[in-house]
């Protein structure tokens, strides 16, 4: 027998291998001739084929997976699938989602030749896709060498889950089946620690100095605290103290709702005078993930002042303006919630907390924005993955109470409208596959996987045909669709009475019907609401609150009804373009 | 009065006013904030905004309606809509379309600040997207400076034209109502003409020395003469000489298939020995407008051979291996028909047709691919668009004997399955509009265009949301799908029972009652065939045959059934591959 350092395995079985032991069960991606022999080498190695039904379905698909599970796969065909794909990638990118992207290329003979093939402009330059794609991911790797592709490829997934941003990885469609070494399967590919434990009780010691001394200390859950293995830490850390606790909208559904101090998303001016006036007035503020886009934070508004701020990112643990690289934000945390002293700790009162009573409305009347989601919110139920499109969806969906251990989708900063649907897709078939959200969501059945998306008729158009592979993998998902006949968060933003706000009049109701749901489905599982009476009978419907499999239900609103925070928010908008021009 | 050079337009009337100019009547795009007030100025300029379901679907549109009509327009929104379109813009970098392609961005003071807004990767970063489009594009430019914009845009549109190639312009929000010198307005965009009259007359007198001594000569039409503006000139050079003209996949259409001396696609070992004799012992080959990839030149064995070839091309002209650059293909053309001495040219027998008897087929078996194009020949009438997708629909549809004044679309080099459907849309509306199609064409009304698409089930599921924007338009639209039950072209090429080459099942002709059309439509208009009676049947009807708006057929064929000239080109690369590695 040879030594281990001498075994062998072909390259599609090392890689795929390497996904299965992240715990990948799902590859997304569409088919092509120069990834077609790398497919061969999926359903083997024990991973399920999820064929999208094209490339940007598939890399929304993948995001979304990404951030339920922490990393996901995709893989796509030279040139015209990878394009296809990359703007999907582009906001796996922006939003701090590990895709692994494979691109099956031509063999290296054809590229070595520079043969005029297809996928190509005819002109012989194989290398341009991969040039765009070094602006839309972290890390990029072209495997051309049996002897190094498997280090390659290890060290390039590794910043993928490092950084949690997309990396690109091209397999010539000759390179497939050789041989390369497998001693590296042997271990997983492991992140390093951060290593310096003196910087680590060096500003351990300094944030509980601020903890202990604060008299209005408040906790600030950002979006990027996901990709820092912190998430237990940080509502430990709530329970304890007891502090006041804000999100942000990207924030949302990482801490849980139903802890005593928590008070929602901060919204500043747009939000409760209560709220803001205790923020304002905080000398404690503790920052997990902060992402500080515009969108994110009602136009910067929401964002804690620096000088009381302590922040904990991916790049570096900052008190105040004050720097601290390479340590590990999850020990730190650790650290603090074990020396933090319970009786030093102020307990202030926080801000009085909205009235949250059910609107009352009136059975005939059509569902209006400001109500909705309080009128829905009682479908929902723990391990719910929450899903709000980009539009009035996503602010609308900011006020849902969500059960505990549900996860939560929203418009954060790439906001390219079509994303969510396909994204359902993949976080339902995360929640089917992924040890790591049943453990979170404290699932014990996959019948109780659920994924519950809201989305206007503008952006169920742009990605639509998706929902035949929802059928076909027989998830459990309940799409709302709020038709209110086009943009109507782009009439609210510009072009009001506007034609190019407009979409075409679609019975979306027949989707089911023509993408393939059982006669049962068909028949079953679709349900409308031009009123609140007929709302309130799909949600008595045992099929559409607790049944199995796709649910569909339209509800009608007014084309140019908006939440009112969302009017606000973009009045403030205009009023700061107009002062900088 | 101000003299005429200190008159003011605002950017956006300038640009738009340009697009007018170009004979461009439809944009296509989709609404985005950051191009919002530009769509403002769309119809007041005289154009129509075809709001498509989504961004790449808007790009295929408008490649095609760059090919019909000789160039397009496509608006897109920063970041999420652009990326979305890529891949439709390298498509039409790849087969040459002129898509002008207009981004609008975030504000100047925005940018200048890198403020992290939406549609970025809050990172200040606003350039990697116009950085990314250089390698899909042959011109860019951002227009930042109202004292040059009119110029920019005016010299960007103009390498457009020349090349035949999408370009990139990006138009920040604060710059749409700028006001900008209207002077430019008052000629069109004018393309330089070639003007070296002394290189002109040595090469056409050379040529007409080869002509009129060449014993066996053959004229090869390719794709790319589509851009050449000789295709008068070309199909009188055929009728004058009466020589053997075969085209390539991409030059079918471009020459009138009812000439006596057409020859259809030469198919060198995969088609007539006969056609191969000739071709191989020719002693002059004229090719316009090579386009020499291995899709289109059956894996390299059309190409005429260099020693024998005087190829008319956008770069240069070339007699063997001699180039000479800088003349017009156009002018050259005319003169060679000016100064061809009808009474020196060799009139040699061309190779003889094949047989093209319909088949005979049996009234309740399942269609086949063999047999089914020219089954359906006679649908075809002059004027139509006719689209066969890549896949099998685009080997078969390359049987068919097209009308006079028409057109085809087919698989050339770029392949992006899915392209072909938008591209119908495109095809349609430019036929509507094009004053440039309705001369060729010989079209004298509205009601006499049509667009007949063949595709694929795989195909027709990328991009299907689209047929709402055919309905929408109430175009002429006759969609035949393949029903196959997946990627059958794949299944050819690797994977045979794979399952990845399934696709999910559908309803395919719910697609007119979802995506809105008449209660009248969606009863009458669908047609299904499982049999060569059902074909037969449906093409009997008047509504099928002749109607108005959109009809589609369903025929259903075998998984694994494909053409025989399919099989054997899959073969021949196989083995092409296998002693490359």
């Amino acid at each position: 027998m040879s030594p281990p350092s001498q075994e062998t395995i072909t390259l599609a079985d090392y890689v795929f291998t390497r996904l299965h032991q992240l715990g990948i069960r799902s590859v997304f991606g569409v088919p092509g001739d120069y990834n077609l022999r790398l497919l061969d080498f999926v359903e083997p190695a024990g991973l399920h084929w999820v064929g999208n039904c094209n490339e940007l379905n598939s890399a929304y698909a993948a995001d979304a997976y990404a951030r339920i599970h922490g990393v996901s796969a995709l893989v796509t065909t030279f040139g015209v699938g990878e394009l296809s794909a990359v703007n999907g990638i582009a906001g796996a990118y922006a939003e701090k989602a590990p895709i692994i992207s494979i691109v099956g290329t031509p063999a290296r003979a054809t590229q070595e030749a520079r043969t005029n093939v297809h996928h190509t402009f005819a002109d012989g330059d194989f290398d341009r896709f991969a040039a765009m794609h070094t602006h839309v991911t972290i890390a990029q790797t072209n495997l051309l060498d049996p002897r190094t592709a498997p280090d390659q490829f290890d060290v390039t997934v590794q910043q993928a889950l490092i950084h949690s941003r997309p990396v690109y990885i091209q397999i010539p469609a000759d390179m497939v089946d050789v041989k390369v070494p497998a001693a590296g399967l042997k271990s997983e590919i492991s992140l390093p620690a951060a290593s310096d434990s003196d910087s680590e009780s060096r500003v351990s010691k300094r944030i509980l100095e601020l903890m202990h001394s604060a008299k209005k200390p408040l906790i600030f859950v950002d979006g990027e605290s996901r990709c820092l293995d912190v998430l237990e830490g940080v509502n430990e850390l709530v329970k304890t103290t007891g502090w006041p606790v804000w999100t942000s909208p990207f924030g949302k559904g990482l801490v849980d709702e139903h802890l005593a101090s928590f008070q929602g998303i901060y919204n500043a001016d747009l939000g409760s005078e209560d709220a803001k006036a205790y923020f304002e007035s905080s000398d404690l503020a503790l920052i997990f993930g902060p992402h500080f886009s515009s969108t994110n934070t009602a136009l910067f508004s929401t964002i804690p002042k620096q000088a009381i701020s302590v922040s904990f990112s991916e790049r570096h643990v900052k008190i105040g303006s004050d720097i601290t690289r390479d340590i590990s934000n999850k020990n730190l945390v650790a650290s603090l919630l074990k020396q933090l002293d319970r009786s030093k700790i102020s307990k202030p009162a926080g801000p009085s907390k909205e009235n949250s009573a059910p609107p009352s409305v009136v059975t005939l009347a059509l569902p209006t924005q400001k109500d909705f989601y309080r009128i829905i919110n009682p479908l929902l139920k723990p391990g719910d993955i929450v899903m709000g499109e980009t539009g009035t969806a996503s602010h609308g969906t900011r006020d849902l109470v969500l059960p505990s251990g549900s996860y939560y989708f929203t418009a954060v900063t790439w906001l390219s409208i079509g994303y969510m649907l396909p994204a359902a897709l993949g976080a339902a078939m995360a929640q089917r596959d992924s040890n790591k959200w049943k453990k979170r969501s404290g699932s014990t059945s996959d019948s109780e996987d659920r994924v519950v998306l809201f989305i206007g008729d503008g952006s169920l158009q742009m990605t639509v045909q998706e929902i035949s592979t929802m059928i076909r993998e027989k998830l459990n998902i309940v799409i709302v669709v709020i038709n209110n006949d086009g943009y109507t968060i782009e009439r609210v933003i510009h072009g009001r009475k506007q034609t190019y706000n407009d979409i075409a009049s679609w019975r979306y109701l027949q989707a089911l019907n023509m993408f393939g749901a059982t006669e049962e489905e068909v028949a079953n599982n679709t349900f409308s609401a031009k009123t609140w009476g007929e709302l309130e009978e799909a949600m008595k419907s045992d099929t559409f609150r607790s049944g199995q499999g796709i649910r569909m239900l339209e509800v009608f609103m007014e084309r140019e009804d908006a939440q009112g925070f969302l009017l606000k928010l973009l009045n403030n908008q205009k009023a700061r373009e107009q002062s900088k021009m």
